[in-house]
């Protein structure tokens, strides 16, 4: 039983709108909200490359309203979002090396859909309130860790900054235009529905892939770096309770989730729990070492204490959930065949984490 | 005699790119490369509203390139950008008031028409130099003045956000790719050709064109607030310099200019040297009051220790320069007609700035 199940009775009538609703965290909230009793509107473009597909609203496909439209349509978004009580903003694509290939494609789906879903709000439900989703990419390489909401913003890519200046966009409209935004600074999330198409966007959904494919998983350097996770559940969790909390208005929050733990932790215990695939620690090559950042994880104090949230999942019970989904569920996740054969980019990478 | 001339010689035959060059700045800047013996393109849109005008080039158009189309046009800016030694990077739009009207014109010209022209060199030109106008206006309301370059960006309108963004894309393409990238942020910049068409971007300009009407020029509060300026012969010294300069490579820079001066002082040195015009003080509008931000200067020794520059024009000659230039060219700059009546909205605030 949760502990929120009180608050979160709030949502139970309410009309909320999901953006990114066919994505990894989209779809495992717009769940939770049918479940909640809510009426949900989900929105999603299905852009080719994400983690959006329709296998994720699997079984709560009639109990919402699905819109498959481009968050950039500023003709449709106004009836999108008036009467809403509650908005939450996960569309927008979260890979480093994306961003760095296609520049003006990050700019349209981080920044114009951004900047439309707000001028909708403006215009057609001011006062609503708005969770984005952002991603603590928006710090850059860490002058410290744990990184605090204070640490400064530097990101060392396109979508970094990008995400930055959509944060920027939200807290803008509620002070100039009373939208009751706030925003979260995800880390690692993880769970069922996580996208495991490729290894561009974050690397444990690449390593769970390969483990459930018996694959030989690439750690580089001695994977003692250290980062945080956050299981989908709690990340739902936070993502409804920033949606209820007068406090959260014109916030920013880190979301962590539970200790930091190593590559090589995370690998191990995933090998094990999967009962296949192995792992091996390779030396950094040149190109990987020189963007290697070490460990990063960050502090998500405020998080917790503005809205009386903590973790639930630990990460042996979360990656054995995520297992389970995906032993189940492969078929509509990735083709059952060798995975590509390419070099693994991912393992110890700043950027491959949202 | 400038002080700089041995080191602006290095000029002479270069190729060069200026962006935005029929506006204020661009104009001013491809004018005196032309005379420093420069291979000049002069690239611009004629964007409607803002002050580019080919008046601005006259009687310069012979001596170099003037190129009208659109900084966002991927396909022809490979060839503007190949071969170049130094990219003057001024388009963009810098009115706040239009940022918050049309957010998405605004994106328009701040983030794409930049990526574009970045991802334009890093293909056809990634060892060129680059020097971009960005504004003070992306730190937002001051924590302290002077400000200082570590002082925290927090815009408070879509220009600043758009005009931090980038100058992170300009700093990225640097550190990822070898762009010779740095970037200069402007304040208050005034002198010949500046914009007077509106009020919306720059209050010194409207003032200015007030005066020369002999119209009342309003000050809202009591005229303590303090700003800086800087003559746009000095800001162009600025930029040649940056553009010549490996120690500003990845570097970003307040230009500030001389001295600060209060609202009140420079409209009353202004109406004294224009001989026409004069000036009230008038309480602030309580709209108007909300987003007064009291004295706002910026520091800039970290420009003038790295490039050995300084502004060399003080405030009384460079208004009288300017005031010689419209009222010898005003047929060009406005209709000869008294100014709409609308409400003065630029006078003291911090956003009508550069």
């Amino acid at each position: 039983m949760s502990p929120y199940t009180q608050r979160l009775a709030a949502y139970h009538g309410a009309r909320v709108l999901v953006t990114g609703a066919l994505g990894f965290i989209g779809s495992n909230l717009a769940r939770r909200l049918v479940s909640l009793g809510a009426e949900v509107t989900a929105l999603d473009c299905c852009q080719p490359g994400s983690g959006a597909t329709p296998f994720n609203l699997d079984g709560v496909l009639d109990a919402l309203r699905l819109v498959q439209a481009d968050q950039r349509d500023a003709a449709i978004l106004p009836d999108l979002v008036a009467g809403r009580d509650v908005v939450f903003n996960l569309v927008g694509r979260v890979s480093h090396i994306d961003s760095m290939l296609d520049p003006l494609g990050d700019l349209e789906s981080n920044a114009r859909a951004q900047l439309t879903l707000l001028d909708a709000c403006r215009v057609a439900n001011p006062s609503v309130r708005i969770v984005y989703a952002s991603t603590r990419q928006v710090y850059g390489r860490p002058e410290y860790v744990p990184l605090d909401e204070r640490h400064p913003l530097r990101p060392t890519d396109v979508n970094g900054i990008h995400k930055a200046a959509a944060e920027q966009y939200h807290l803008l409209y509620h002070r100039v235009y009373g939208l009751r935004a706030s925003v979260l600074r995800l880390t690692n999330t993880y769970g069922p529905r996580m996208l495991v198409k490729h290894d561009r966007q974050t690397f444990l959904g690449w390593f769970i892939r390969q483990a459930l494919d018996g694959e030989t998983i690439r750690i580089f350097g001695d994977g003692s770096q250290l980062r945080d996770f956050s299981f989908i559940d709690d990340t739902v969790d936070a993502f409804l309770l920033a949606g209820l909390s007068d406090a959260a208005i014109g916030n920013v929050f880190n979301l962590a989730g539970t200790e930091p733990a190593s590559l090589l932790e995370v690998t191990r215990l995933l090998v094990e729990l999967a009962g296949r695939g192995d792992y091996v620690l390779a030396p950094f090559p040149p190109e990987k070492k020189a963007i290697d950042v070490g460990s990063v994880y960050a502090d998500d104090t405020r998080l917790r204490r503005t809205l009386g949230w903590e973790p639930r999942v630990d990460l042996t019970s979360g990656l054995q959930r995520t297992l389970d989904f995906f032993r189940a569920h492969r078929a509509h996740y990735w083709p059952d065949a060798a995975p590509p054969a390419g070099p693994q980019r991912a393992g110890a990478r700043p950027d491959s984490g949202r």
